[in-house]
C-alpha cells in the first residue's frame, strides 16, 4: 500500500525517478518489491511515494546526501541497477534537496 | 499524453505534488487540464511529469524559485487553489532544488 509519505520539517532530501518500463515484467515486481523492502531499512530513510500510469515516478526521501549515497552502493541494490535496461526504456534520477513543504 | 521531462543540466528546482483524491470529479479533470496548459506557458517553466494510481503524484519543473513563486500567485491558478479541498483529500508540496541528474 502506497501511501503519501509523513516527513519531517525541511531541509531533507528526495530521489525523483522517473521511468518507462520495457515491455513484459521480466522479474521486475519482485526486484522492485524487494528493493524498497531493503530501502526501508537503510539509515536515513525517510519515506517513499510511487505511482506508475503512462510513465512511472516514485520518490524516495532521505535524511542526507550520505544517505542517499550509502543507498547507491548498496550491494543488492547495485545488483538492481545493473539490470535497469531489463526494465526500463529510459529513466532519470533527480537528486534533490527539499527546501519547503506545506499542504493538509 | 505525459512523456519524461526533458531538463536541463541542473541546479533547477522541482516542485513534487503528492496528493490523494476526494471521490467524484467535480470539475477536477478540467481544472487540471488548464491548469497545466496554463503552466507550460509561465516563465521559467522547464517540464512537468504526472502519474495516479493508489495516490498521484506530479512533479512540475522550474528554471528559478522566483518562477515557482510567480505561478504560485497566478490568478487563475489561486482560482484552483482555493478549491483544493473538492479535489483533494490530502496534498503536500515539496519545493527541491534539483542537484544532480543522471539516466539514460
Amino acid at each position: 500500500m502506497i501511501e503519501p509519505a509523513q516527513t519531517p520539517p525541511p531541509p531533507y532530501y528526495a530521489v525523483i525517478f522517473t521511468s518507462t518500463r520495457t515491455p513484459g515484467d521480466n522479474g521486475y515486481g519482485d526486484m522492485a518489491e524487494q528493493v524498497l523492502e531493503l530501502a526501508r531499512q537503510q539509515p536515513g530513510f525517510l519515506g517513499f511515494e510511487s505511482a506508475r500510469q503512462e510513465i512511472g515516478i516514485s520518490v524516495s526521501y532521505w535524511a542526507s546526501l550520505e544517505a542517499i549515497q550509502a543507498w547507491k552502493e548498496n550491494a543488492f541494490h547495485r545488483q538492481a541497477q545493473a539490470r535497469a535496461r531489463d526494465w526500463y526504456a529510459g529513466f532519470r534520477v533527480r537528486v534533490c534537496k527539499v527546501e519547503r513543504e506545506y499542504g493538509f
